[in-house]
Formats: structure tokens, sequence, C-alpha cells
């Protein structure tokens, strides 16, 4: 019942994440109603959006230039490493400006049930890159604290058990703002464990 | 700190409705990741989206040719038409099977607090419609049960106070399957005046 054009963007649309095929054809029907001028960027940005973008050799963010301006910024603290899942956790912490060191991105997390296990992560890229840099001698593990975050951050510890390197983990506990009695007892429980000296 | 074209996929990502800033970098960065043969379709299907589709003149669904398929359809009953909010919604009463008429999409709802009225719909193509096609001699409100959809659908009935066209209203009243005990009462009390009989 819809002209064909409108169904193959819908179909398009509905392979994103997140995206089911009632938001699909909502999203569809807007753009179809938007003026060509609004539309055509969008379809531009996706066609010329791997064009000139590489993932960083040394740490796996994504880039323009390989090694990334992180990795060949001479200012940066070339000891310290911190792993994180996702290129948009380096945005992240570099928005906190609490860290000076580089990045390792994983581009995922072990995941067993998923079928990701280390070889599908840029895992071997990380114990290769600490080989060739006898500098580095701290690893911060700043994967997510859920099942999955804290099962890869066990596993690269693990790895490690034997090596030069210190390994550390990104503090879980109650965050800003919140409020003890509404807190989950397992963060809670972390609060009270890793208690700081004041 | 992320590349141009990234951001820039980013930002247009973010203008769509319902995809606030970190949906729209997720998305982002699921499309970065994903082979270009699956971003290029995406791509080429908003960037052709509005080539060869227009609306109908008579009832301004979409379609690729104007009449649309439902108005040159012979086999339709032509002397009832359904006005709906959105093309979408000639989707969802079609899927039922039970109207055999002819529609006519408003494009929107009036609402004042967001500046539209009723020049900003095609409710002048409504009036003219019916003025045109003397066939016509009913006019079933399909706007949604909504504040807007009722003001709307009150202004039209207004207007055809002293017309020769019969005005009705899908009816309002429990969803199938709801649970009475449930049920607000607003939605009750509709369900109870305009019982039916048995």
């Amino acid at each position: 019942m819809l002209p064909p054009s409108l169904k193959k963007l819908i179909d398009e649309l509905s392979r994103l994440p997140g995206i089911g095929p009632k938001t699909a054809q909502r999203l569809a029907v807007h753009l179809l109603r938007s003026p060509h001028a609004r539309i055509k960027p969008l379809g531009e940005a996706l066609l010329s959006l791997q064009d000139g973008l590489a993932f960083c050799e040394e740490c796996w963010h994504v880039t323009e230039e390989s090694p990334c301006s992180i990795c060949s910024d001479d200012s940066r603290d070339k000891t310290q490493i911190c792993v994180v899942e996702e290129v948009l956790d380096v945005i992240a912490i570099e928005k906190t400006d609490k860290f000076k060191g580089l990045y390792h991105v994983l581009h995922g997390v072990l995941s067993p049930i998923d079928g990701v296990g280390a070889e599908q992560l840029k895992m071997k890229e990380l114990f290769d890159r600490l080989e060739q840099h006898p500098e580095i001698n701290e690893l911060v593990l700043a994967t997510n604290p859920s099942l999955e975050g804290e099962a890869t951050a066990l596993y690269i510890q693990k790895q490690l058990a034997d090596s030069r390197v210190s390994v550390s983990r990104i503090a879980r506990g109650l965050p800003i703002g919140a409020d003890l009695e509404y807190a989950d007892s397992v963060t809670l429980g972390k609060a009270m464990l890793h208690r700081t000296d004041y």
C-alpha cells in the first residue's frame, strides 16, 4: 500500500539498532514531508561517512589519519592506557579532563551468549601493544560496570597477572547527586567496600 | 574530538524527531562500524526518497502518480470520505478491511499552541472536494481521539453543520482485550455514552 521508495526507506531505517518498524515508519513519513534540502545532507553524510575515516592502528579510536590525534599528541602521558569498550567512551572520558594518558578501544565486550570472544575484540592488539611499548606501566580498565564489562575487565586483569603492568579499575560507587536510600544494594555494597580515606 | 564527517552525521541524525543527541551518537557509531554495503542502501533510499513521490491531489495520500491507487479504484465507494491526520493512518485503516470509501489526509491537526491552523492543513482542499463532488454524502472523521484530534473533528463538524454531507466520528470506547477495572474514566464514560444496541 506504500510506494516502493518509501517502503525501502522504512526497511532500511528499521535495521538500525533501537529503531522498530513503527519508529521507522514515523521517521520515514517525517522525512518524506521534509523539504529536500533537509534530507540531502543526511543522505550525503551517510554515503560519505566512511570516506577518509579509519580506526587508529594504535588505539582503535576513530580518526581521519592513523595514528590519531590523541596517540600522536606528545603532551600526553604515554605510560598510561585507558581501556574502553567503545569510541564514544573515549569522548566521555576526554570530557572529564581527568585522564591524560592514551586509550585503547576494544570495540565491544566479551559476551559468550552473543558469540563475542577475545578474537572479535581488539584484545590481541592490546596485549601486543603492551609488549611493544615497555614504557606503558598502568592499564586503567574503564569497561562498563555491567556483567559483560566486569567479565571483560576480569579477563584482562587475569591475562596480565604476571606482567610488569599494574592494572586498575575505574571506581564503582554512588553517582554524584544520588540518594543512599534509593541506591541498589550492589552499588552501595561497592561504595562501602571501595571507600577512600577522607 | 570526533572527525568532522562523523560529527556531521550525528548532527543530522539528532534533527530527526524522537532522536536525541545520545541516540544519534549511538546510531552514528553503529553505522560507522557497519560494512559500507549496509550503509549505502540507507543513504541512497534517503536521497531518492522524494524522486517520483508526490501527494495525490484528490486525497493527499502519498503516491507515485496522482490520483493515487485508492482514488482511481473504481470498485471503491466514492460516497464516503474518511478524514485522517497522517499518511500512516490510511495504511492502518486499510489493514482493518472495514472501510471501502476514499480518504482525505489532513497532514496534521489543529494545534494553536504549535501555530497550526486550518491553513496549514489540507482543510480548504477537503471543503473544496466536498463541493466539487456532490456524490459524497458521508464524512467519517477518523482523527486521533486526542485533544487536538477531537478539536479538529469538532471544527470540521461545525463547518459542515448546514451541509448535505452527514458527518460521523469513529467510535471511542474500550479497546479489545481491555480490562474495565483499569480503564481510564474518560474512555469508560465514552464507552457508556456511546453504547450500541445488542
